[in-house]
């Protein structure tokens, strides 16, 4: 774990882990984003939530990446910002209001670029945990990272 | 393409299209959703986007994924609502200030489950397009998706 300082490429290796802040889920918030952006029942009304598959009122799914990504930016200062190529994406339980999540970055695959030396892919693990360390969401994403400084010609 | 009325598990078949509405990315909505969500220079600031591996401000890609949840939300009216269990997702290129985007969701799967006869699993790809038929974003997402009615018991 990094505390500081912005990350390149040579800076990263298999196993690493960054660290997030929190984020808690307020209900308000809940049903703003999803009023917005993904205007369900089980997103929006308490009383229908409970009829629905969810079983109570749940955040967007989108709404849960968009809040990790936030706690990601935070959390993983690539020097060239996190630019993301594809993402992998699932939701094994639903996000809740008062939940308080927080998101564990893995670096799992290393990939240096072989036709344009100065960048390259990096796989990420990023777990969104809640309060009681189960996952609410799992995000595997490859990242386009540049170097800082270009590697010696040979 | 259906016009109107819940879709339910028995509704579907492999190659079904549904077109969305449109909505057009305003540079005020880009910044205010990367403000919260995704607070990265290029999302943020036209200048120092310019000088960015986006080359000129683009949407956060969870800004792109969640209009186009929307678009989703309105025009594939699933029964029991949009209850995504995973998802791959990419984005070819960004979405920019100014872009007018639609999604076309076509249906490439349906899993009945062996367990419950009243679900089944359906993969569908759901592409967002721009005004210039450019794909933005590539969304193959499997969505959990009721029967209306139970099948005859044998």
């Amino acid at each position: 774990m990094r505390e500081s300082g912005p990350i390149w490429l040579e800076d990263l290796a298999v196993g690493m882990e960054f660290r997030s802040g929190e984020h808690r889920f307020e209900v308000a918030d809940i049903q703003a984003f999803a009023a917005k952006y993904d205007p369900q029942p089980f997103h929006l009304d308490p009383v229908a939530a409970e009829q629905s598959f969810f079983q109570g009122l749940a955040a967007s799914g989108w709404h849960t990446a968009a809040e990790s990504m936030r706690l990601m930016v935070e959390s993983l200062p690539v020097g060239c910002g996190l630019i993301g190529v594809h993402c992998d994406l699932g939701w094994p339980r639903p996000t809740r209001p008062g939940d308080t999540v927080r998101v564990v970055s893995r670096i799992l695959e290393i990939q240096p670029s072989k036709s344009k030396p100065d960048r390259g892919i990096v796989t990420v693990e990023c777990l969104t945990y809640n309060q009681a360390d189960e996952i609410c969401q799992r995000l595997v994403t490859k990242l386009l990272v540049m170097r800082k400084t270009m590697p010696t010609q040979g």
